[in-house]
């Protein structure tokens, strides 16, 4: 046997234990599952000290890495706290398993519901934020699924710490302490092997850049939720209120640049375009905003530098904005159809028909009149903590809390119906 | 350029046509769709002779193939009678495009509504039978979705015949005819061609056999809602009313077996299973049933030949089952963990806390309490006609109708917000 068989094994096996687990965790209460969440809350407070010194000996090997990567994996007691309050911020969401997503009665006298219930076992690859292990356990348990998490190979101890608390919060509320599992490997073909346990893993959930989702998607027939790029558009209409417009921009290119919902493109109309423009380009650069356009905003805006056709397309997460004058509505959809990554777009109108004939047209996740992309997130729609956002278009689109860790089941009361 | 390569470019071209015309589609209004429906069964029934001749040519091609094959291929005016009607079953259903799954208010002002649009483009791969051609069509069509279908090779004609008509229907409905699209090849490249569209088709729906799946499977990285299996069971619990148990175990063993929702498995309780199994028996050897049984199924009737270990997870799609004596419910719940394939599984009791146990230990898809495992199907929930029965996890679960051929997006309504 090679040592990739004894690698291939032993991950089967933690996924095996890891169904059985979930079994287990997908019947229990409320209650139980909140217990263990306030444990492992309490864990992150009170064994900080091991947390840090797990952390530094991550760090010690991560030596020769650069700052921000170093950044990325370092653990502070005002992260610990950040990490525990987020588990607490878990607890108190209502727990959606159970739930009925719909309930009727047939003509024969059958009573069906359709109950939502967790979707099993659940894998997350991420990279090297170690407060993922604590958001992504927490929100599985709160789901009732068992979690298979992967970390970074850097932040291997930190993540066993934390995955460590949490195993002793699942001990001490009677759950199974293996619906909460750590790949606790460097090997690479612990990964590979995680990503060909189809009968054992119902989902993989990769949190980091696109080159580690496109990876899994490549090698995995498991379904894959992805979170690919935002290529956001922000598209101000001729019936635009402008300084409207004005603060919907700068806030959806500059609140945050670097995360998917901030917009890389903004279409101007060209009826307001003389208008609107040179005091846009003004207030985004007073922003620190570098704005690039096409050869009609450049006309109007003289200093603007050329937009090319790569920028159209590219998710810059930096506080970069290329600019493209537009003849028609038609013209900004048939851009959002070509450039835009269906993520979220917004129009800026007070014209009736403009804003349904945008939100009708546009087929992203989210689509916003008169208001800023920035809020495509799931605290901000209300759904509380997110595993993050799907660009897939099947089972969750967008924001993904809770109620999308879980699909559904059928439940049919009779008295003795047969079919005819 | 091979000639792969030329198939893969047709393909391609063939995929592109079909996203730009469901872009299209995707907005029509149900009356556009309904019109183009309306059209599809007229033509269906005018042209039933050109439908016949095509046929006709798959028929003689298909010469040296079995008669249960042949069978299936064969078209008559009944059979496309019955296609006409189905395509008019369809046209009758609410169309689910445009539904708000769920709508509120948050405490800033926006507005956010989940509605309900198309998935996008649906591949539809699938064997003999040519009216999966009229059905998945019509089902696409009304759900505001663009088809990509591909049938046997041997019922290409009849295919073509059919598609014709739905093009033809589409286009006097002045919707882009390109939404139901044929794959009109034999080549099996063009299949392979086919299910590597990642960016152009959003899901696909094999309908056929096991190794169909299975081969798609492992081939396509693009999302598949399988059909696989259905290994149901019936357990007839201690509590059980033994008159209604019998005839809902002939009723979901005996009344159509070839079907994927019919038992495979009859589990007994003990305390119940001398009195209950020689009836049980003697019911189901009159409907032609051939029993299989465990060691103390034999010992009550020694009629009973021996079930073995594969008979417990085999779908016989024919008129065998196997009866197992178990010692409690938590032992037919480990049973149906084990053997079942989480489609249908019906319990049979008068007991209230087994029926609310077992309705939430299983597992499945469909839950039954005293009644037939046969009514898991889209028409017996009430759904209308459905393009299968998903044994996925995710996305749609149990009879897919029209509501799980779409998915949704969040309109958000504004008045020039701005996230802090």
């Amino acid at each position: 046997m090679s040592a990739d068989d004894d690698v291939e094994k032993q991950v089967r096996e933690l996924c095996r234990e890891a169904r059985a687990a979930g079994r287990r965790l997908a019947q229990a209460n409320t209650a139980a599952k909140n217990a263990a969440l306030r444990a492992a809350a309490a864990g992150l407070r009170t064994h900080g000290a091991r947390l840090l010194e797990a952390n530094a000996r991550d760090l010690s090997a991560a030596g020769s890495l650069s700052a921000a990567f170093r950044d990325r994996l370092a653990l502070s007691p005002e992260r610990i706290e950040t990490m525990a309050r987020g588990v607490e911020e878990v607890l108190a969401l209502p727990d959606p398993v159970g739930d009925s997503i719909a309930a009727w009665r047939r003509p024969n006298g059958l009573e069906i519901r359709q109950v939502r219930i967790p979707i099993g076992v659940i894998a997350i690859l991420y990279e090297s934020r170690p407060n993922v292990t604590a958001d992504a356990a927490a929100l599985c348990l709160k789901s009732g699924n068992a979690a298979i998490l992967k970390g970074g190979s850097e932040a291997l101890h930190t993540n066993a710490a934390i995955a460590d608390l949490f195993l002793a919060a699942l001990d001490g509320a009677e759950l199974p302490p293996a619906a909460v599992q750590l790949l606790r490997t460097k090997e690479r073909a612990a990964t590979r092997a995680l990503l060909r346990q189809n009968d054992l893993v119902d989902v993989i959930v990769p949190r980091g850049g696109k080159e580690l989702i496109r990876a899994i998607e490549t090698e995995s027939t498991i379904p894959v939720i992805k979170h690919l790029e935002g290529v956001c558009q922000l598209y101000v209409d001729r019936a635009a209120d402008l300084a409207q417009a004005g603060r919907i921009c700068v806030n959806a290119k500059a609140q945050r640049p670097g995360v998917c919902n901030a917009i890389e493109n903004l279409l101007v109309h060209r009826d307001i375009a003389e208008e609107f423009l040179p005091r846009m380009v003004r207030a985004l650069e007073a922003e620190g905003v570098e704005v690039r356009g096409c050869a009609e905003t450049r006309r109007i805006v003289s200093t603007v530098r050329a937009a090319s056709e790569e920028d159209w397309a590219t998710e810059y997460l930096d506080k970069i904005l290329s600019v493209k004058v537009v003849d028609s509505m038609e013209d900004a959809l048939e851009f959002i159809e070509r450039y835009g990554s269906g993520l979220a777009d917004a129009i800026v109108t007070e014209d009736y028909s403009a804003a349904r004939r945008f939100l009708a047209a546009v087929d992203s996740a989210a689509v916003f009149v008169n208001a800023s992309t920035r809020f495509t997130d799931g605290f901000e729609f209300g759904f509380g903590a997110e595993i993050g956002i799907s660009t897939n278009r099947l089972h969750a689109r967008g924001p993904m809390g809770l109620r999308e860790l879980t699909t559904y089941k059928y439940l049919v009361l009779g008295a003795g119906q047969v079919r005819e």
